[in-house]
């Protein structure tokens, strides 16, 4: 008796592991994240128990949904606390063979997957962490944007803008995060966008820097806004969407299926 | 006709995507890297062409060695050069239906995947990314170490330590990431860990801030060990190592298959 956390990966069925996918087709129950798509619930067999655990907010619910992690509980008060996720986490670790958290992107990047093995290993019951293709670097690569990139980009930060992480105690610090420059992606930051921008710009980062905004990567309602950090506030985008903040957020093509015009005159030096 | 730039993924071949795979299992030409493990290059099919373009040191090829990514040309000399790697991807993209470029972990992070979609682009060559599970979140992952969590972390940063990016130009200001505090993780710094230490400790990080070093994760060769920022000098592992920096460094299990025992007392609060 194993409790299975799996990254879902950013959306795509196809950017699930392939030990993800076996443990899904062998699943006797499946507690899964609202933001796990709808082509990779279609992998869990029909005779399994099948617990949505991330009620959220319908307007963050999108046709062909992707997977930016998001906390279940953020947005409407509808999503189950961590705490009940916890409960049958456990419940169902005792009851059943073989049980999957399923969360978007990789359940150890802003999942909230340590709290829940903390919480699992406290109970004595067995887990294993399947890692997964983040949505920090699966979404923007997807559309031809490196992390990282020689003489662009020396480093990556990934951090989430969800409403609370901005100006709070304990949240990253903004302006830090400027001054190391590199490429900053920003999950779950759509809402808190301005405010983001507005503090990296204080922080010295140039209000010219580009900005890739991404919503719903690397599934079939897929777009894609070009800016930069001056513009950000204005991108009429809404969750679940990845944002890249960089150099590299210049990179890429913007004729990746599905993907809006980019808000530029030239494309970028990908683009095909 | 279309050049596919595939992360294997960190060493475990269930940890390669599904899509991933499907490229590998039709692939004419694969051209990979020296630090995809064994395990995924049995997925190509034996009539399709294989070229190894990272020939490295012997010393960094290990039995189940991991796929940490590094620079092709880095340690040894032996590499083939970057220019020769995409001289061959344009040839092959020529003429061949699929050709994948295998790269360890995901190819946009210090992958120099972003050079070489630049050079097909440049050519007319159609190029697709299939993201990869990064090295540096998901062998920490495997054994229990989350790169955030909340109250601990609220941001993760990845770098690269490998010689020549440890005070260069151009390479990461690490007493800025200092600063930033969250987690950092090191990939290709296990040669540079002394100097890397010792510029985080100048930059403010204290010098008992946990640190756990991941050496060949996520295959079978795989070793842990935990120790502090002042003791990171004195690890005895080699590279391909993922270094993680920060609070988080002191969770997950040192119980993990093939770890070796923590040099600490006291297991992790995960620690089953």
């Amino acid at each position: 008796m194993t409790v299975y956390l799996v990254g879902a990966g950013p959306g795509d069925p196809g950017l699930l592991t392939r030990r993800g996918a076996e443990l899904l087709a062998r699943a006797d129950v499946v507690l899964h994240d609202r933001l796990v798509s709808a082509e990779v619930l279609e992998l869990v067999p029909p005779e399994a128990v099948r617990i949505d655990v991330g009620k959220g907010p319908a307007s963050a619910r999108r046709r062909g949904g992707s997977t930016v992690a998001e906390p279940a509980t953020g947005g409407g008060g509808r999503a189950m606390r961590q705490d009940e996720i916890a409960r049958l986490l456990v419940e169902h670790g005792r009851q059943s063979e073989v049980v999957v958290r399923l969360k978007g992107g990789d359940p150890f990047v802003f999942g909230r997957g340590g709290e829940e093995v903390e919480v699992l290993a406290r109970a004595g019951i067995p887990w294993e962490v399947v890692p997964g293709v983040s949505s920090a670097f699966g979404v923007p690569a997807v559309v031809g944007i490196p992390a990282t990139q020689r003489g662009l980009a020396s480093s990556v930060t990934v951090v989430t803008g969800h409403a609370g992480a901005v100006g709070a105690d304990g949240g990253p610090d903004w302006e830090a995060l400027a001054r190391v420059g590199g490429t900053l992606v920003v999950l779950m930051g759509v809402t808190t966008r301005a405010a983001i921008a507005a503090a990296l710009v204080r922080g010295g980062r140039a209000p010219d820097t580009p900005v890739a905004v991404i919503q719903d990567g690397t599934t079939p309602a897929q777009r894609v806004v070009r800016t930069t950090l001056s513009h950000l506030a204005d991108v009429e985008l809404g969750p679940p969407a990845v944002i890249v903040v960089g150099p590299v957020a210049a990179l890429g093509t913007a004729a990746a299926p599905g993907t809006t015009a980019a808000p530029r005159d030239a494309p970028g030096p990908f683009g095909t």
